[in-house]
């Protein structure tokens, strides 16, 4: 038989990447079209179907060597019924995207979340390449995360597991509330989100701070300012550090994995930011629990999402 | 073929139990004999040989029956190699006793630490029975758990998943020191000897409780105090609850379980402890992954480790 193929599906609110993997994880065509997400549901869908075939054809393969077509999604999923509940930025509303696309391609579909799809991609051919146990966080406009326990991914009982973003870790004096309702989430410090409110915090009651003079703050902005010795700067990236910290010791006496996986915009931080949340690690987790373990960066960027996409049929 | 049968082996420093469970988890026979720890590991073990045998015997069923033995042992086992690296109350240090016991009985062993195989027990037949996602805490001289994912043990990269005891709850502000060297864990305050501890605080700072006219404190002492009023052993068990639902709020965003179990000596406490815990945990658990989650009191009481121990052949 011919090698088989395996298409991932990463569905954003701009576009629609879509990626053809080996049965190892090696991303080896990509295409890329726009969402149309202003089109409704019907066109994101046909467009969905559209890239999926040309990127075949455009292929060496034949569309019979594709074993199964994965799609991670930017919103809530059902993953054992293939619906997705909600997914504001695609404007799906619960959408059986798995039967649609089955019965339009006549191949197998999975489909889970961006977070988890993400995780996947980076523990199967990524920084968790040849790892069993890792946890992946993506610190974005949020924090998302994902579990992989014996290479898959850990859904939990309603789909929600790798909620990371929502634990609470920052003791009551200093929590303000998340947008989930709760206080102290992770999110509120260590998102860009949580980076730029605790700047704009501290130039709005006049700290002195050379990001006083920035114009719209962005995260970058005030990492850039901590690497270059703004002190008001380095507080603030080192809280987000901190807490991320914290929160691996939480998870590694859960779960015991063997590397956490950092990725999204505020990850490029670098070193400067890893070293921070090593340290805090090293610190708070008992000795046993973080033996071996390692904090890295994430390795894929923007293809996680396709090749993990592609994983679902391998590694779930 | 006639019926499979499954032994459990529970390894105490005082007991050794043995039980037989059919296929569905159902204990159907029980043994229990001295472990004699002074006379050393090769007695210990000739004693496992010894009640494995005569249960099997004394039973309905034919040695031929037995499909697996599985052993439950307090302390650290590399489960893969199958050797007890180190069990103080049972006085093994590296004993490879999965070969060892696979040469004498001629039969296919399985070992794991004791938490692990009561929180399978539990899973299995007892309070998590039909449920896929569980999360077990042992209350005793420390807080143990156990991570049951798919029906199945969460082992971590160094078979260290599950110690929750060690997750870091308590803020800075009152943590105390933690045997494990970490400040704040959850086994500080929660456990039979936290209780305790903060007991005896209370009463040598001159506390006005019933506790100061005890002799010699126990948990129980301390839990039955508060159920009859006395406010400062109510601060106490209120604490102890507390924190338990915050570990577990912190563990619904990661693993997003469907049910907690708690059992162990302090959750003898009852609807007195579990309603405090439900609330703290209704309280701090965002919305999403709280719903139709219950946190309720194993069932199995001793029995537990039996059956985890049988069930390591068919979930793990």
């Amino acid at each position: 038989m011919s090698e088989q193929i395996y298409v991932g599906v990463d569905l954003g609110g701009t576009a629609i990447k879509v990626g053809i993997c080996d049965a190892e994880g090696k991303l080896m065509h990509t295409y890329e079209g726009p969402t149309e997400v202003p089109l409704g549901p019907e066109t994101v869908i046909n467009n969905i179907e559209k890239y999926v075939r040309h990127i075949v054809e455009e292929s060496p393969y034949d569309w019979e060597q594709v074993a199964g077509i994965g799609t991670g999604v930017a919103g809530f999923t059902n993953v054992k019924e293939g619906i997705v509940i909600l997914a504001p930025n695609v404007g799906f509303k619960d959408v059986p995207i798995r039967s649609i696309l089955e019965e339009r391609l006549g191949k197998p579909i999975k489909i889970d979340n961006d977070a988890n799809v993400a995780a996947l991609g980076e523990a199967w051919s990524g920084a968790g390449a040849g790892i069993d146990h890792c946890v992946c966080y993506t610190l974005g406009t949020g924090v998302g995360g994902g579990i992989i326990i014996g290479g898959k991914i850990v859904q939990g009982f309603a789909g929600l597991a790798g909620e990371l973003g929502h634990m609470s870790v920052i003791p009551d004096l200093e929590a303000i509330q998340c947008g989930c309702g709760q206080m102290g989430c992770l999110e509120t410090v260590s998102s860009a989100t949580g980076i730029i409110r605790m700047a704009q915090d501290a130039v709005d009651r006049g700290d002195r701070t050379s990001l006083s003079l920035v114009e719209k703050l962005t995260a970058k902005d005030v990492i850039d300012a901590a690497k270059a010795g703004d002190e008001v700067a380095a507080r603030i990236v080192s809280r987000a550090a901190f807490y991320l910290g914290k929160s691996m010791a939480a998870i590694a006496v859960t779960l015991n994995p063997e590397r956490f996986i950092i990725g999204g915009g505020v990850s490029k931080a670098g070193e400067f930011l890893f070293e921070q949340i090593r340290e805090t690690f090293a610190k708070l987790a008992p000795e046993p629990v973080k033996q071996g373990v390692t904090i890295v960066s994430a390795e894929l960027g923007n293809d996680a999402g396709m090749i993990g996409a592609a994983g679902l049929f391998l590694r779930s």
